[in-house]
């Protein structure tokens, strides 16, 4: 073996143990430490996250790569080698282009603006969290500054989360998606009034929660040797190991949004604990971008877990367990019920197929911030315009429009539109896996997931990150990214439910 | 500020950083983490050990000690700056006098030998640990000859626990104890067998457990916002920062024993829970030595939580958590039992009293096979001869003698002694308290713990590491190591039960 990647693997080994360590400290923070601990636990995180920092943009590290590359590539395109040289040089190359001292103003900067985002949120009070935002998009533009220009600076932001993704390649397909969704959603809103989905809210007791989404995970593939799934507030998956899979969910007493929620975090777990197993150590142990991970959440919440066989075979469970809440009830209604199509104001509350329209409106908002043409002063009026355009949501105040999430606050731009890549993705590979497993909804009938999740890990898990996503989707789907087997899922399904 | 100083606190800011991330990798392990994610983490706390290991033994933490010491020396010997720099410099003065090679050395050969150990204990087979046990004696030896000679090479041992205890000290103490004990024991044995403890063990509820224990845990002084209780196989107090304090507990459904162990573990955690605030993120915010530290578990675990004003108290709680259970035993026949004594073969199964004959006969083992006298074949021997010698008990198999704890197979020799030191400590304590708190034992019985915890927080708690062993227990006594408290308290109790 050549002596520089024997040199470079060592010190990735290190890097990423360290990045796991924060992963448990991470997960701790939001599910088990005592709240006073707060203050400690930022000084861990910090300290840890400035050492793999100072560890991964080590000019040694640099000079590693250039040395153990030749030989690396000699063991093949597909290698774990050549791989591994191949995605860590594109981290590395990226990294050392941003000044210490910029990452760190945008962190300092993002801690400031969390809490007040926060404040003004309760307060519906946009002018509050105005200038905070003008900080954060001023450095995520000396940010776009550090690298050659591109064709959009936006390219720039889009490639934290989906490396190598234009925005044009994702405007394009986004505006596919909005041309297709549209008029779908309005044909059906209608339609969806009337279907009954008034029992999805009342008296859900926990543990009956906890005893039907623990068989539905145990079906899944959970298992407690190498999962836990505990309480949080805002619900993620997170892994310190390809063994140590830790899901999260919030129950609620009135709704049964924790089983689908755990059902997608199931979906970014099964992802990470699929990886080649000689990945462990290595940063190719992860998935290949947040969009391919939320294709992964997706299926598992929407079409594996919102389909009709799916509830064929769960809706005794569940009708068993809360028997007075659902009496009368049938299978065929509580299926109608959670695919009720309804725009609405909220993101994270939306429906599987409006919920695109949240994203592309965020997208869209986003590349104006950057490019400048919308000041953010201006985002609210714009915000309010798109949902009424889009969803025919009027937006009765700012904190149920542009204060609504946490991302921006956070300094994170380009993450939105992640998530409906994800759904577009999810229907891709869906379309694949139908031709190759034909009877895949007769399985999930029977809840049978084994040749699913096998077929996941042989053609997407294994991977991890070892290729491009641009390259994994011609791999695994033959073809490039696409709405049209998202809109045909959604046109058919849709369809059907409300006979249009 | 000195400059150097700074610096020195900036670099000693993210060492404590890394070793309370490393701490709550720890306590993940033990209380939450799923089983196969044991490999991962095996990689993530050896990183994060190798990373701290370097980061302290940097020649320029050295120099910056130098730099910094005469300014630190002007602020005073009782000030942070003073007591950081005296404490650090004794650290990394011993700290590079082991190569690094030794060290890893013991590190490997203690994970080799613990599974061993496990296995031996498994089938009572000593020969099959013995190896193991001797090339971790010969380690300890070339780590003794790192140092330069001490009056005993044991000396170094006891010092990585007891910081300047010397083993002549100990030993001195240990002789007196031992003198007193063997007859008080020998006294009182049987009539203790005439005591009723039958209802010690049968149902009790967890659930019920947890009730009870979470009351008394709340009137210690444990909150939900800085304090966990989690179950665990053997029992520990841990802390990732002075506001998040993590106990553990390991809850049997026919025993109350988790009830002592938890005031057991409050002890150790309210410690370091008491520390002075300005501490956190220096290696100033722990315990002054392990002995100090187990004498605060031992004082709420027995001097509080086994006396008769505490069960006057809490009796009535108990009782009607365990209304069956213990249905015609009244307070005086509770505090009777669980006082009872009983010489035993099991260290962490033995009463307040013979627990520390069970200690000073490893005491002794440790020396011998430090000095080369004793062999590493001839231990259970001597093993069972000094069981019968101190207790009277007759070892019927090794797993029961000498392969009962888990100690020597990771290594540690000389911190058996500190579990003993701790009872001797926390009776020297407590007559200062009786002193200075009349009434302390009114309080206890009317569950009022304030005056108490706060005495403790001012004269002990508040100085962390600050001050030697022997410093502190001149400042907080204003005498030296004495087992006459101790011999005499349990006299005193003993002599009461029993009607001596």
């Amino acid at each position: 073996m050549s002596q520089a990647y024997e040199e470079l693997t060592t010190r990735l080994g290190e890097i990423v143990d360290l990045g796991q360590a924060a992963a448990v400290l991470h997960w701790d923070h939001r599910t088990m430490m005592p709240r006073n601990g707060a203050g400690a636990r930022a000084n861990q995180l910090g300290s840890l996250s400035k050492i793999i920092h100072t560890k991964f943009a080590d000019p040694e590290l640099g000079k590693l790569l250039d040395e153990a590359a030749p030989w690396a590539e000699d063991q093949g395109y597909d290698s774990l080698e050549a791989s591994l040289v191949r995605v860590v040089r594109r981290d590395y190359d990226k990294l050392v282009r941003v000044p210490p001292e910029l990452s760190a103003e945008l962190a300092r900067t993002a801690a400031i603006a969390e809490p007040v985002w926060e404040e003004a949120r309760k307060a519906s009070d946009w002018a509050m969290f105005q200038p905070h935002l003008e900080k954060l998009i001023d450095l995520r533009r000396q940010y776009v500054d550090c690298f050659d220009p591109a064709d959009e600076d936006y390219d720039h932001l889009l490639d934290n989360y989906e490396p190598g993704m234009k925005t044009a390649e994702v405007r394009t397909v986004f505006d596919e998606l909005k041309a297709g969704l549209v008029p779908l959603i309005a044909d059906v809103v209608e339609r969806a009034e009337a279907v009954d989905a008034s029992f999805l809210e009342g008296d859900f007791p926990i543990d009956a929660q906890k005893r039907v989404e623990g068989k539905i995970l145990a079906d899944f593939g959970f298992t407690n040797d190498s999962w836990r799934l505990d309480e949080t507030v805002h619900p993620f998956a997170s892994r310190s190991g390809m063994d140590d899979i830790r899901l999260t969910t919030k129950h609620l007493p009135d709704s049964l949004s924790s089983i689908f929620s755990s059902m997608h975090e199931f979906g970014h777990g099964i992802y990470e604990h699929g990886g080649d197993r000689a990945f462990e150590r290595t940063p190719l142990a992860r998935g290949a971008s947040l969009g391919f991970h939320e294709s992964q959440s997706r299926m598992w919440e929407n079409l594996v877990g919102r389909s009709r066989p799916f509830w064929q075979h769960y809706y005794p469970l569940i009708q068993e367990a809360f028997s007075s809440q659902l009496n009368g009830v049938d299978a065929e209604g509580f299926y109608r019920a959670v695919n009720r199509v309804r725009p609405s104001l909220i993101r994270i509350e939306a429906d599987e197929a409006t919920y695109n329209l949240h994203i592309i409106l965020r997208f869209e908002l986003e590349q104006e911030m950057i490019t400048g043409r919308l000041a953010a002063a201006d985002i609210p009026e714009a915000w309010d315009a798109k949902m009424m355009e889009y969803l025919g949501v009027d937006v009765p105040d700012v904190a149920d429009g542009a204060l609504q999430d946490a991302h921006w606050s956070g300094g994170s731009i380009g993450y939105f539109s992640t998530y409906a890549l994800g759904n577009v993705v999810s229907a891709q590979l869906w379309q694949r896996i139908s031709k190759e497993i034909p009877d895949v909804y007769e399985q999930i009938g029977r809840g049978e997931f084994t040749q699913l999740r096998e077929w996941l890990r042989e053609h997407l898990h294994q991977h991890g990150r070892k290729y491009m996503p641009k390259e994994l989707m011609e791999r695994v789907t033959g073809s490039k990214l696409d709405p049209k087997p998202l809109l045909a899922y959604l046109r058919g399904k849709l369809g059907e439910i409300y006979g249009l």
